[in-house]
């Protein structure tokens, strides 16, 4: 599964184009999605790019496995940090302007780079890359199909290990080994500082509305306050919603998707809402496409669902309610954009989203699905086509 | 599973005693786990802790969810970035000196503090806070037994699913069910930058020779270059060795263990080199007390390893070779200390570390094992006694 060299070409051409629009002369990549997304490899190491011409990729541990990873040509042995400066200055002689990853990078490790590099502004090309890896290929596209019909394999398989009794925790375990067995990586990457998943969130009942410290509509309890989120040693009852909002992954690039289960039957009052969030859902996907800005989806949406009357249910619930209704996704789960309020990014072909329109009630819990969608020209794709009703069974 | 109040003060008072040794007049903590250690919850916002008097939890969300489960009494919303600076000036007023989290704080984190606190020097208190976690006390203890007794009764189940023709993948997710099903939280946090990992490595013959990125002795294929470690989609033959190195979890506490595994039988002159890794692991337990600094114990096993004529397996082949051969473990994986050349710290009654002694043959793959060790006032208690002969089957 080794990433195409047109492909590589075509990544590092858009960083390149921006960069040299920014005034920034050299990048310096070291975090590991990034350094695969532009090379193909995640190596430790940097790959130093100019803003025009070819970047070299100097590898720590291990160059033999990038070497046979990544289709750039120049790869070398990274013998000290200093030899950073040494390629940098061959690959953009007298560059002052250099980018980093400054959204991710630890301040300690920012002071090497300024204490390697005293005559360069170090600034920050993490919102490049982000517009960068924000635009999806037809190649990424058929790994995130393949990361769809793997959820889509895994949800087959709820209704027949959900049973009332089995814990939030055990039906956790047993659907993260059918997604291992159907070739799921395990990890799933987030960008955000203190951002952290184990696979998604699988909750029931009231412990859908526990709240947690992730930026995302739902928490949960998690087994200890250590690992504050996801599912817990609450049992699934009858008659209440049980959320499996989970996370595939195939070569690293992630699909969200959610459902909810119920053995027995729900009030009417959460099968309404239910409807309502489809409804949600639905008038989204006929209003987006090419050019719509995220924070006319985002107020569209808030306008539908103050008429719906959910006003007060809609992505949480009083102080901890989400600020946004969409998350990009690709080789990390918060990618841009971001459907949110201020948002003023408009939507174009080859954007991946997953729209979550969820719906919390005190007491009960919560319905509502979330999908993952591809920017067309036509206007969206929905990769995770799957029956969206509540599921029942017993 | 609440961290009792007692705990909370004396981790502390340890911190405030190492801050006012410093001239740290406060401390600003934000990350997950630093927060989970100090407080008993890791809810997003910030601890300020001041080098003398009653600390401040500021959290951004979940508020209710940090109440219920941090036994500190001043707990408080914080409604905006900058209650943080009014929290500081309240808990010590006119401290100058600030120390942040630097080893993990992003830059672009750390320019939002600088802004905010214009008139403080901000320092890096990460090596204080990473003394204070090294040293685990009675409760912390208790917890990693009972991740150690998880480990336990996930490798009890090894020999009933080891296969010859199943892939590593296969096994791998098949314990990994095993472990949640015992309780696991299933992610395995790590402090170092891009340093991650997905409950440990499971690999088997040449794979357990293939080199990644991570600081570890093993890499292993993975399932693509996306996810480059742990086990892939080789299959498990006959007569070549199976490493199965996991982590357990108990409360957020991490136990690591690793033991061979075959199918048939191994060239004796792997079962030679299992037993002068086991003759390693030895001479080090012996040698372990407190007062003895971690290089002279790197340095005795380094010596040995000479002697007996495996300096050239000893900790992985070649550049990629492994500079450590024990790691600090707790809430985190790579926490302090470290068994490395330059490692001048000295044991202390209540360190724990994992010790992994492995011998490393080109066309073959590995043998030794890894345990987890408690530092005890008469030498070592090892945390995860369990046979540690190969086991052969079939």
């Amino acid at each position: 599964m080794y990433t195409p060299a047109r492909e590589i070409t075509a990544r590092l051409t858009s960083l390149q184009g921006k960069m040299a629009a920014t005034g920034t002369e050299a990048a310096i990549l070291v975090q590991n999605t990034d350094l695969y997304y532009f090379t193909g490899s995640c190596q430790a190491g940097h790959l130093v790019v100019p803003a025009r011409g070819e970047p070299v990729y100097l590898v720590r541990k291990s160059l033999e496995r990038a070497r046979l990873e990544s289709p750039l040509d120049s790869i070398r042995q990274q013998h000290a940090f200093a030899d950073v400066a040494a390629v940098l200055k061959e690959v953009a002689p007298g560059a002052k302007t250099v980018g980093l990853e400054l959204d991710i990078l630890p301040y300690n490790n920012y002071r090497r780079y300024a204490g390697l590099l005293p005559d360069c502004s170090l600034t920050d090309v993490s919102a490049l890359i982000r517009e960068v890896r924000m635009i999806k290929s037809n190649y990424e596209v058929r790994l995130l199909k393949e990361a769809a019909k793997m959820a889509i394999a895994m949800f087959d398989r709820i209704p027949g290990l959900l049973e009332a009794g089995k814990t939030e925790a055990t039906l956790a375990g047993e659907l993260e080994s059918v997604l291992r067995s159907l070739g799921h990586q395990g990890a799933i990457r987030m960008r955000g500082f203190n951002q952290e998943l184990f696979y998604g969130h699988l909750m029931s009942g009231e412990n859908l509305l526990y709240p947690s410290f992730l930026d995302s509509p739902t928490g949960g309890t998690g087994l200890s306050p250590a690992y504050p989120q996801s599912a817990g040693n609450k049992k699934i009852n009858r008659d209440e919603p049980v959320q499996v909002d989970y996370v595939s992954a195939y070569g690293g690039y992630l699909v969200d998707k959610a459902r909810i289960y119920c053995i027995g039957r729900l009030p009417s009052l959460l099968e309404k809402a239910h409807q309502a969030a489809l409804a949600v859902q639905a008038d989204l996907v006929q209003a987006t496409r090419p050019g719509v800005l995220c924070s006319e989806l985002y107020h569209r949406a808030m306008t539908m669902v103050k008429e719906l009357g959910y006003a007060g249910n809609f992505m949480g619930i009083g102080g901890d309610r989400t600020g946004f209704i969409a998350h990009g996704i690709g080789l990390e789960l918060d990618e841009l954009p971001v459907m949110a309020p201020k948002s003023n990014i408009p939507l174009q072909e080859g954007m991946v989203f997953a729209l979550e329109p969820k719906m919390f009630f005190p007491g009960y819990g919560l319905v509502g699905v979330e999908n993952t969608f591809l920017v067309t020209a036509a206007g969206v794709e929905k990769l995770t086509d799957y029956p969206e009703d509540i599921f029942y069974q017993g």
